[in-house]
Order: structure tokens, then C-alpha cells, then sequence
């Protein structure tokens, strides 16, 4: 099974995606799509929706993964961070691919086992998990793998839990 | 020159097309998209950017005017409206429509010329300076149109000065 993790933005979105198998997590591709702060809104918009449903198209996931947007304070950001999340919802649906969310706290604790691990402690056993070695650059990667480990995670969680309801 | 507004939601957007003709201004269409709380955000999401993009691409409007955001409290709100508004600017440059943003106040005073003005007195002003008779609804329709409005008023001022500069 393939999974894509992402972490939305529209300056820097990064994604990663890792093949599942059997108990085993394999990274097979990471990065981050950037726009310029230049370009209009809606011109970045398009960028980010374009290079991700190709990438999509390219790699083909059956699952994704995408962070739950939380924000205490700045609401311009979440008007910013909801656009780009809206036309990344966007081209996995026309994609036909399932969308899984999930909390921070359940980011970290599917990731390091601890709701309140640090995000450098998250980037180490997200490399530490993937048997990756150089540090993933830049942390929207590192926090897109994370998504991606949280939800084949969640995955297995729940294979077990229909075996055992069986 | 055709002209739309926009008034961005997930469960209901607002549309408003009309035509400029000299000083004169002509409604063309205007309605609501609306999507249903059972499914999900990026269900949602895909329905309202392929209403909007067939409307877009039926209409073929040469402005696309839209309320820029602005929220004092509801975070949450903020996001979901974020989201909508992602991919109603990724419909509009996708089909190449230049897209222009005012604040509420903008859209007042060009309505009713006052910037404090209330809900009822701008969709007043709305039929009045439209020619409509009938109570538009819902809401977002006829904030939708006050927004067209505004656009074709801006569009006619900035002639106006370009005028003068010659």
C-alpha cells in the first residue's frame, strides 16, 4: 500500500510519500512544492494544485494524509493555510483518493509514541522509522512524512482491530 | 463587459453575473451553489469549483470580483471559508479571468456610498441600482451581486482616471 502525507501551505507545501509493507515503512518520494510570494493568490493556487495532482498522478497513492488545521491566534494565516488546503482536498478527490485526517497530538503520538514531542524529536524518529540518514529539509517534509507514518499507522490499527472484531 | 461576484462558503456560495453597458447596469444570472454537511469537505470542495468553473466557462464573465476575507473571531470559520475560497480562485485563473478583491467597505460605498451601511440597505441598493424586483435570495446571492457591483464601479473609476492622466 501507498501513502502520501502532506503538510499544506501555499509558500511551502511539502509531501511525502512511503510504500507500507507488511510492518515495514519504505520512503519512495519527499519534497516541498514552493510558490512565490510575488504571484497572486490565485496564480500560487494554481501552481501548488497543478504540481500536486501530478504528482499524484505520477505516484498514484491509495491513501491521504493531511494534517487537521488548528490555529489559536492568527487568522489571516488560516485564511491563507485554508485556501491551499482546499485546492489540495481538491485535486485528491478528482484523483479518487481516499483523505484521512488527523490531529497533531496524533501525529506525534503515532510517531514518536508521546503527544508532546517536539518537532525536532518528530523529524528524528520520522528518519529514524523511513531509514533516512541526511536531515529532511525543509521541516514541512519532515512533518509531511510524519502524516504519511500516522496514517499507515492508523491503517494497521485499524486491520487489527477487524480481525479482531471477527 | 460582463463582470461576477463572488460571495465564497462551502455550504453556500453566492453568484452574481451582470452586464456593464455604458453607465448602465444589467443582471444576467445570479443563484447560490450549495453543498450538503453529509459529505465531506473535499466532496464539497469538488462540487462548488465544478459548478463554478461550468458557470464560469457558460458566462465567460471578463472581471471576477470577490470579497476579500476578514474575521474577528470564528478561527474555524475562517478555515472552512479559506478552503472555498482556494478553489474558487483556482476556477477563476483557470480560465484566465483577471480576479479583484475589495474589502466590505469597498463594497458599501460603492453600493450605498456610505461604508457603514447595513445588510438590508446594500441588498436595497442592490435591486434598485439592478432593476430587481423581487426579494433576492439567499443572502449570499445578493451580497454576490453587491460585489459585481462594486467591480463594475471600480472598473468605471479607474477609466475615469486614466481619462484624466491622458
Amino acid at each position: 500500500m501507498r501513502i502520501i502525507g502532506i503538510d499544506p501551505g501555499t509558500a511551502i507545501c511539502g509531501y511525502g510519500i512511503i510504500d507500507v509493507e507488511g510492518s515495514r515503512l519504505r520512503p519512495v518520494a519527499y519534497g516541498a512544492i514552493t510558490t512565490e510570494p510575488k504571484d497572486s493568490d490565485a496564480a500560487r493556487l494554481e501552481i501548488l494544485f497543478n504540481q500536486l495532482s501530478d504528482i499524484l498522478e505520477e505516484y498514484k497513492p491509495d491513501k491521504f494524509g493531511v494534517e487537521e488545521l488548528f490555529f489559536n491566534r492568527n487568522v489571516t494565516t488560516a485564511i491563507t493555510v485554508g485556501q491551499a488546503r482546499g485546492v489540495i482536498l481538491l485535486a485528491a478527490h478528482q484523483q479518487d483518493i481516499p483523505i484521512y485526517e488527523y490531529t497533531p497530538l496524533q501525529i506525534k503520538q503515532a510517531v514518536v509514541g508521546y503527544g508532546k514531542a517536539t518537532k525536532d524529536q518528530v523529524t528524528y524518529m520520522t528518519m529514524n522509522i523511513l531509514g533516512i540518514r541526511e536531515k529532511i529539509k525543509p521541516d514541512d517534509t519532515a512533518d509531511a512524512l510524519a502524516v504519511a507514518i500516522c496514517t499507515a499507522h492508523s491503517s494497521h490499527r485499524d486491520r487489527l482491530k477487524r480481525r479482531i472484531q471477527l
